[in-house]
């Protein structure tokens, strides 16, 4: 494991940039991977921060920038002129780093960096992926790859991958076109290094791909990806021309993007956040939700006071609240991610009905369970028989209503177009506390006759 | 997009798998990957699956049964003898992926199985794979490898790499090692393709390269993978030898599998379930954690009896204690999803007492605006400044109470090496309903004197 301490590092090298010691400093960086530098400067102040952009070699100092948080790059960026980002930044990145780069920047400074790219052939890819929505194939593809006429030989496809791969940091596989471009299938280079160098790129290739189309959702290729084990996975345009390809590092990304959003949203944080951030963006992503609770628990306080005259009769009704609230809140979580992890890894299958069936068996035995127990210590406890068993029958009813409503909530918001991660967390529990607290009552009533 | 409908193909293959029409069948399972036809076979019946992997190339079988999920593996193996399993399957799969499927089966049937390997460099390799525990970067690596002496020159590499890829589907970098194994660098087939043929590797190779421990723990292999936007990952044993490389795609299930296992935790489901998981199954992984919020709720039931001469003399306490409970709850689960994610990113810096200054301020801001809310929501609507002022001092209590249990706890589990992900979801907010519920009357009583 590439073992490194952060604090160790800092010691060393905080001595020598604050003397701007740029031999020193750069002497303990070269020891370091770019992903790591970019984990210190979050502990430089920004004058130490560029110092350091600045004594790098453009091609590291890009790749810095590129590892940082948005923040961070952004504050960095407003401190380089257009002309500096192009030469120094853009023009070392690959297309879709560049792209996401530039979309950072205000308008106006986009234009200008872009009109400041003397490569006129990267510029356009630039702009052409400018295009894409960041959510899609498109906008998360790069343009540059390999590509070889099938009527070339071995040799010539040799050939043209040298000058295409000269700035590109690693080649895994060569896509073979036809004239006009449209992808017929695949050569990988280990059999370009076991094939005799005349033979015909169209006797060697192999026919069998994956492809996408630039509109395609980007984590619908992740899943992709994923389910056919692979390394990379062309983009065709909507004329089914080869137009670029995603790497499978490009859907690691979407991947841990997916995971945390969903993740967070199940725990009501809205926007990524993680330790680091201040305190602003924690509470802008978090008390929303807090607030959600708070005015859901608000409408619960009323049908409370709605039923305070039954409480008064039968004071052991109070003492059950807080556990139909929180089983009703448990099960819709459980039930709505379920959900959400089978729409998100793709393994959603059957119609909602089927789906509402098993979700309710499994509410059905959960339900009896858990009902059981609780007439058992109610009745244990405070030896009201009628009581015990009212409560427990509500107990009952509020697991099978949350088990529906966790279930169908979010396959609605689905269908629907929403993403149906905003129905899990705070937004189900809440919302099932309400439902609870009400079936509650309205069994209590029906029963004890209050 | 590889678009495909499974019901429309089941409903075309169906017939001929009922005649056992192998012929028929082989054409339509022709036009799908092989992890499209593993998804076919829940919708099969038993014989029926039998008879699919039958009719396959082995090659093709094997790929399908590695695509299934345990269960269905498990229960065609059943109907394999030791030696086709050996020979239809174990022969046919990389070192990793045979490892795994063997070590599904029971004691005596593995060793059964490994004896029947002809093969004898692939059984030692299996063997190998079987001694390291699944969750370490020697049970998710594969020994199959391309590796070259520094001494050799670049067409020596090319043959020796022909040699050694015979067996492996596809190659990307080539190790470079000396006398011993000792791993010196890594080649790339790029760097070969571009280099005369009698150059000495020794003057080619790239000596900057990162590599594990096999005893390092997968999810840190994923961890930096994921950083350092790598494809392959070396792994060494104990002194520094080469035995086996983990791939991007290995990580990529280590990633889904410790994403999927967070959220559902978080969400209080313990094992890995979906939508398509039999009854008994989800049962057995919702049940545990509903029945923890139920024993929870019943202690708050206890503490709410102790206070039930308080709300007799002021109902109003009745009406908060679901917002009380819900805010606590919800404050929680947010500050350990933070912790539990910012250690599993390998985002977690500083010292408990710094995150924890950093959550109790979140906590000040938070409690207050809520607070203030309430206070007017309740004085509004109930005109009692006492107590309105008395729930809210409560609601603020709790929430930075709260904050403090969410962030403490997952840290805590963490340094004492337990999976910090069981404190999300509902056993913190079990906790904190009972913590929060404690406070709340314990304020109330020291406020209003009762």
């Amino acid at each position: 494991m590439n073992e490194w301490n952060m604090n160790e590092i800092l010691d060393q090298i905080l001595p020598f940039i604050e003397e701007k010691n740029a031999r020193a400093t750069l002497e303990i960086l070269a020891t370091l991977h770019n992903a790591d530098i970019a984990e210190l400067f979050p502990e430089l102040d920004l004058e130490y921060q560029l110092f350091i952009l600045s004594i790098l070699e453009n091609e590291d100092s890009a790749a810095v920038l590129l590892e940082l948080d948005e923040e961070y790059r952004r504050r960095l960026l407003k401190n380089l002129s257009s002309k500096q980002i192009a030469e120094e930044v853009i023009q070392e990145l690959e297309s879709d780093d560049a792209a996401d780069v530039i979309s950072e920047l205000s308008d106006s400074k986009k234009q200008e960096v872009i009109s400041e790219i003397l490569d006129e052939e990267h510029a356009k890819d630039i702009v052409d992926l400018l295009r894409y929505d960041e959510n899609t194939a498109g906008g998360i593809m790069s343009k540059e790859l390999v590509k070889v006429n099938h009527n070339k030989s071995v040799l010539g496809a040799i050939r043209s991958m040298r000058r295409q791969a000269e700035e590109m940091e690693e080649v895994y596989s060569i896509y073979v076109v036809d004239d006009n471009d449209k992808l017929l299938g695949t050569l990988s280079l280990k059999s370009l290094l076991t094939t005799s160098s005349n033979t015909k790129i169209a006797d060697v290739y192999n026919p069998r791909f994956n492809a996408v189309t630039v509109t395609d959702l980007a984590e619908d290729v992740a899943i992709d990806i994923q389910k056919y084990d692979l390394f990379e996975m062309p983009v065709l345009d909507e004329r089914g021309r080869l137009v670029g390809h995603i790497t499978v590092d490009d859907v690691l990304d979407v991947m841990r993007d997916e995971a945390e959003k969903d993740y967070q949203m199940a725990s009501g944080i809205s926007v990524d956040v993680d330790m680091q951030d201040n305190l602003w963006t924690k509470t802008k992503a978090r008390l929303p939700w807090l607030f959600i609770g708070v005015v859901g628990s608000l409408v619960s306080s009323r049908i409370l006071d709605g039923n305070l005259g039954a409480m008064e009769k039968i004071p052991m009704l109070i003492l059950f609240i807080p556990l139909i609230a929180a089983t009703a809140g448990n099960m819709g979580v459980q039930s709505s991610a379920i959900v959400v992890q089978s729409l998100a890894g793709g393994t959603m299958k059957g119609s909602l009905w089927e789906n509402l069936g098993k979700e309710i068996g499994m509410g059905l035995i959960s339900g009896l369970a858990l009902s059981v127990l609780l007439f058992a210590f109610s009745y244990t406890m405070y030896g009201d028989f009628l009581a015990g068993v009212t409560i427990s029958i509500s107990l009952f009813s509020v697991v099978i209503v949350a088990a529906i409503v966790g279930t169908t909530i979010p396959i609605f918001l689905d269908k629907r177009g929403i993403d149906p991660a905003i129905a899990t967390g705070p937004f189900i529990t809440t919302s099932n506390d309400v439902i609870g607290i009400s079936i509650y009552f309205l069994v209590a009533r029906l029963f004890l006759g209050i």
